[in-house]
């Protein structure tokens, strides 16, 4: 029995974010679709934020609700702040994404509150959820956004990412993602992250989300398979990014990272040919990006272990 | 004292093999002297190949002439045969690069000759120079491709890289190059190969050439460190790859693997702002390629350990 590895695709919501144009609503439903029937179980796929901020997920409501339809799929929504995670509940969204940055400035920046204020937002929804008997029902993710450094504030010592971890702790949260927003971390930081992490708790489920800003991304996940995480957001092609790294390559590349996973062995449940198909239409459906997969260029190898694919 | 990692820069050689256009010998030479400038030691600089094979190398002859002027400079040239070798020594090459595949197939289709015929010729190159009284004043690298894996032949067993490797080692040639031509290697099997390779011998020095062809040769790097490699191929932009893997990515990205090695706390001796500017201008000499750096998109990151380069 192989080992499994999930694989969250955020492409619809990070990957969409930093996008000038609209992309039409029809085409996120299909590109929704698509990326379940290749295998992925959970996705990130649209954020409840204001429309005047980002017009991209002007429909956040009609993606939830078609997500919300679909079998044995996991759909997570980003919301920024209080109000966002409101809507996305009155809206049934079940797993919900808090982003709560490590850097005040980039908090402030990105978010548009202090650490202090997004901490504390979170925790009146909590109790809100318990209040309605249904914190149960919820899955509540919190990102910790620039992890390993900022392209505001430069070096963010870990201390400061260790005192969010343990506030989100004690507030009973279902998982932790640890976020290398703009590429500052290393195999070697995130290592050390990880390992302080888990002396603080080594129960509560942690996710890695690595950005390819400087070519690090697959290095860095590599690094956190060697400290035990199981679970990566990436994004096909590797779309998306941080609106605080102009210009920079984004996330991880989903089709790069499934193969080398499964080539060394572990199981991530997603069809190589069929994200490859995907990854061709989403080429298609948003021409005017930039696209950074490796392995969309080449495919398969001749390998005999593929001879049957 | 930090760690020293040797980047041996591939551009000029690997890097332009399959550029449909010539690029003019002015060029390359403001490329070499620039490449030098920035810190690199060691380089391919051109393959002494037939002209009707490869007419980028035409000029082989005034660029290696140029080179071996260059001071602390060991430029490396490639040969795919005897003949090649003859020229190169005729030449004053001292430091020249045999390539030597790991598949019979792609030997045949890459430099038509079998396996056997190849390491012949290389026995009787070498008898020559000892006859000469120079075999001293040269290095002789020999480099075996398809070590993983090949577009022709599929799987490659292990046995046969570990027969050419221990034959190469009878010739005592000065060092050896395990390399992934197109993508076939993975962080388990290139940690395997040269755990193998050094129960065999572990004095002859080797040299990691991962190409990112499936989006995996820094992790390959990174897994070729863990196992004690020191010397790496790369090229800027991840220029070059190989004629039997049309359309893929090419070699490591050069200024993507410097600045992880120096973030991991290893001295490649590169210039981290020289690099990018060499970078910039390729970009600007071979408007036609497609360009693979991370790096080079965002630069430096504001962490303080950078703040007076």
């Amino acid at each position: 029995m192989k080992e499994k590895v999930l694989i969250r695709e955020v492409g619809l919501r990070d990957g969409l974010q930093l996008l000038n144009k609209f992309c039409p609503t029809e085409i996120k439903l299909k590109w929704l679709n698509q990326q379940t029937k290749v295998g992925f179980k959970e996705m990130e796929i649209t954020s409840f934020v204001s429309e005047k901020v980002m017009p991209q997920f002007k429909d956040s409501k009609i993606i939830l609700e078609h997500a919300n339809k679909m079998v044995c799929v996991k759909p997570f929504v980003l919301v920024p702040n209080l109000k966002g995670a409101y809507i996305a509940m009155e809206n049934y969204a079940k797993n919900i994404n808090f982003v709560i940055s490590a850097s005040e400035s980039h908090n402030l920046a990105n978010v548009n509150l202090s650490i202090s204020n997004s901490l504390s937002g979170l925790k009146s929804f909590l109790n809100k959820l318990k209040e309605m008997n249904i914190r149960k029902k919820m899955v509540i993710s919190v990102t910790i956004a620039t992890s390993f450094g900022c392209s505001i504030e430069g070096d963010i010592d870990t201390s400061k990412v260790l005192k969010i971890f343990e506030k989100l702790v004690e507030l009973s949260v279902d998982e932790i993602g640890i976020a290398d927003t703009v590429g500052y971390g290393n195999p070697k930081s995130v290592k050390r992250l990880i390992k302080e992490i888990k002396t603080l708790n080594n129960k509560i489920p942690i996710v890695g989300h690595f950005h390819d800003t400087r070519g690090m991304g697959m290095l860095n996940i590599l690094s956190a398979l060697d400290e035990g995480i199981r679970k990566f957001d990436t994004s096909i092609q590797g779309l998306g990014g941080c609106p605080f790294a102009p210009g920079a390559s984004g996330n991880v590349v989903t089709e790069d990272c499934v193969f080398f996973l499964e080539e060394i062995g572990f199981d991530t449940g997603i069809d190589l040919k069929g994200v490859l198909e995907l990854s061709k239409k989403i080429q298609k459906w948003l021409p005017d990006e930039s696209f950074f997969g490796k392995f969309s260029l080449s495919g398969l190898p001749k390998k005999s272990i593929y001879k049957n694919l």
